[in-house]
């Protein structure tokens, strides 16, 4: 029996606890910073109540860590529990900056790879049969790769302070499509801030609004268009272009239900609008991927690696943006760029 | 230089004369029961104005009669040009009544393979491609064709009565699609009319929406849908599936705009609402194919056959609708199915 | 707690009862004919093994009976549930042949009503979105309906004998779907069936491939495609066209890829082949809506009198497809058609 | 009668020609560098073939001159024609270099507004709908633009070294659609060029795979993709974002023939690999805004200022390609960006 320690009792670790279930894996202990929280949590699902992560993570028969509690909490529970010899997996982002998320792989070493980060995208069932198209030759080389991803609505403005601005907090996960679409590492990045969605957003100094353009390795070239608000739903689409065809994981409707009036118009289907929704199956998948990874002992699906990767390049992103210039990168994501130029 | 003559300056007849020019063939003359729109049209088409409709077969240098009269005048015409000659094309249907048509094929003998019935749809692109397809073995032994005929809106009241009723007049033209498509006869007829579009079309003893089933001699099943109105437009669809898979030819739209808005919501664009603009092109490809026709001295796409046979079956749908019970058809097209069943 | 007794612990039992626990209801006690098949069961899901399908309906707990035995034995078994004063859910058909049907629902009376027949398919989603936009007025009054209903492959051919044949076991599914879209009775009914997929169904006195057309008691017309085999998978749509507009519920992919290669096409992903597949959120929606129907005391959403209205039609398709005729029926299901016209 | 003057008598003056005869002009003189051309050409028109551009510019009856030579001529002739007093439309571009095209407007004056460019992706009805929209306010504030316009296969390697290079030759057409889209001008460029289809094109110091993301007066962002291949035809689209939502003028197909087949797809049918198919209609509507133009003396729906500025955003993504950099830029054209930083 595979048994879990749950870290954090909020909404997307109740999300993780019903997965958990369906992938045949036991939920063992669970720590939160409220103690209600975890202790109606584990009255629905049999786990004990422990009164330090430490205690959790310890707990017997625990064999895999779950890390979903805040952001500034992650490397420390990452190491302990890598530490402990647990395999483990944690939300994304790593953490909180690109330093400490330096600081994390840095103290993992050899374990890194078995550190699952949460990019929960790369488990959606149609970006996931692009990946496998692309990596087995379906379009031949890959030259062009486009990723739109709009979100329905914009976050709480509480939230926007402590988000760490739009290239971390949302555009992180299309940095890490791009890498994973690649199976390269990118080269340069060039990226473009505006406030069109909520002035407030810009008066705390994020944007809401995005394009980056990028060069990898290889000399592919990508680009990614983030907004803050679709009114038509979650808009997240990626188009897979090159030399024997293109590629494209189109958003979802939730029925195939086409309406025909006078208006003259058929109409797909309504797209999501909320990310529970969008990615019910992804977050089921991901937690049955880790499942696996603690199973079989094999490398993690997403690294801890590729989360500090993906923290690089958002950290780039947010530069470029304000510098108002293209940056160069390294490719180990270790050398940083310098200052503004004057 | 391949001459035309046309007979009937109509709005149909002024379409064809555009398409004359275009296929490179020359309109000689021209006749019209109004002689006023006979010379409007040669002034604009440079046509010899003729006073009979003779005149216009016989004079110099005409090869092909095109006939775009009345549907009362289509026997005689077709026989005189045929007598003269000439390679005929006719607008649908052959004659106002079966009996009629049969007279029609009867007297023109072998020529009946030189005079091409307007049966447009044949040459709608899309049409052209699924039977291009089902003939070319793309899905197999074909096993069951459903095709949808809803127009815009029904015609005018004025015309119900001269019309011969929904199964002669606009059923016709999916009878001849049923019948190119399969590649062989029917011998097996269902016909369903009701009045849902409007009472006064029922008060006019005709129906506005009708299904018909059928069956051909190898046992193929054959669904139609007819409908006087289609609020979001013309609604001319055929789907052909066999044993290896399905064809279907779907409605064009105008352009490939999508919208999407907060009523979540993607829009393919408008349908056709004239049958101008739905069929220009096979208007178009049809008189090529005539002007192709005169040329080579080729068999017509459509013969005078199929036009008898689009007749045969329009007039046993209009029975065994009356009489709410099948009837089964002759191959030939030659007996006739008696009276009503008591 | 809701508390549900399973009769019948084969593949279709193990769906359900997983759909139950996520409902939220409790599976109490468990019956089926082979001891280790419901041994087994009952140990992965924690209810009591019965030996007789009395007792597991008597069992103290049990709420609701759901009924997932041999069609023969349906009858039995709905009449013991209802008069031990249990809500039932019985699997479709009611009964093997439909005098056992009728006396099935004349035997219930009243309780009828507290039967749910499982027509799953009215809980797929799309198909539930459009009889919701049919019945909210969306196209104003219904005219033509079409259900298309094609298998991804033949039965095994020692099904053939048992299955009552293609009407009564395939086609069944679409009269249930045309009588709930309608919201009447149909009044007339002409069927055609043939032997395309396999002459070895022909030999056992079955057919293949069907259509039926009918006409309800308001006059709306419809037609049913059926076909034992679709080399493209399952394909079940439906068309309801109206005064005011035209609802389609197309077949659905399971994922949004688009695919574009050097052959010029785009693809649609694939749809699915395997019923579990296809209907695995009706299944699910189907059980909610039993428990919520136990729960509530209401009626059920799909009741014997559905379920034997359904057979009824089956069984006229069945003599009409025999005796190459229209049949006229009687919109309460009790008087018959009479003997073969000779 | 609308005279026109036919200037270059090659390929495209052709389908030209053949477009001003549909709009109702004539069409009175021709000239061009071989006079065969020409000749064979008049001959098939009825215009009066002239030994110079002057004489065919100044011939009895001209209202407009039509400019389809080799674009080292373009200035030239349209400095002619438009001192002589005539309406002008001229392929794209308006010169060679932007030394070139600046020396032109500043020596039209105002005369620029009757001087229509031939940028005929205006004129497709599908973007031209999406422009409609936009301006209309259909998605509110537009906020990103994404413009995709990949070819079916690159132009000939001869053509490479006269043709400019890519951003001057191809991505022009995108930057014309951009400034259209948006209403206003750009104020920065950055662009990324690579060699993916063709090494020897590389050899030439071109490049066949490009984005650019640009940002205009207001904010708005702006992405271009192209590349010189895209196997599976023309793939010429536009997106537009707003704060209302989403406008997509997406690749027409030919038919909207789909198929299904035991590999399970469904396919839209082609797309155009021929420009004169995929732009048809926009060569002859831009021809019918010409002889309107000309017929009303309203200012031309494409200028020669509009032309300029094409060319600007040309010269500047092919110098920020080289350079590796973003470049700011001048709404008024007339200011350049220095040379490369060291």
């Amino acid at each position: 029996m595979t048994g879990i320690a749950l870290l954090g009792a909020g909404r997307i670790g109740q999300v993780h606890a019903k997965a958990i279930a369906e992938a045949g894996a036991t939920l063992v202990s669970v720590y939160d910073v409220m103690p209600e929280a975890a202790k109606a949590f584990a009255e629905m699902s049999g786990a004990t109540v422990c009164d330090s992560a430490d205690a959790a993570i310890q707990h017997p028969g625990v064999d895999g860590v779950l890390v979903a509690t805040s952001t500034d909490t992650h490397v420390d529970l990452i190491l302990a529990s890598a530490e402990a010899g647990k395999a483990v997996m944690c939300e994304k982002p790593i953490a909180p900056s690109l330093t400490e998320a330096r600081r994390c792989i840095n103290a993992l070493g050899d374990k890194a790879d078995r550190v699952f980060i949460g990019f929960n995208r790369r488990f959606d069932p149609g970006h996931a049969k692009v990946h496998a198209a692309v990596h087995g030759g379906e379009i031949g080389a890959l030259e062009q790769l486009t990723i739109t991803s709009r979100d329905p609505y914009p976050p709480s403005l509480e939230y926007i302070p402590v988000s760490g601005g739009l290239f971390r907090d949302m555009m992180i996960h299309d940095f890490d499509i791009a890498r994973w679409m690649l199976g390269e590492e990118i080269v340069k990045i060039a990226a473009e801030g505006s406030v069109a969605v909520d002035p407030e957003i810009g008066k705390l100094d994020d944007v809401d609004t995005a394009i980056v353009s990028m060069v990898s390795e290889s000399g592919k070239q990508i680009v990614i268009l983030n907004s803050r608000r679709a009114v038509y739903g979650y808009d997240q689409r990626i188009e897979a272009f090159g030399a024997k065809g293109m590629l494209i994981s189109d958003n979802p409707s939730d029925t195939s239900v086409k309406r025909f009036g006078s208006d003259q118009f058929a109409a797909p289907d309504a797209y999501a609008t909320f990310f529970m929704d969008r990615y019910t199956v992804s977050y089921r998948r991901e937690i049955e991927a880790f499942v696996h990874m603690i199973k079989t002992g094999e490398k993690a699906p997403v690294t801890a690696k590729d989360g500090f990767m993906a923290s690089y390049l958002a950290e780039a992103a947010t530069l470029s943006s304000k510098w108002g210039r293209s940056i160069d990168l390294d490719i180990t994501g270790q050398s940083t760029w310098g200052s503004r130029p004057s």
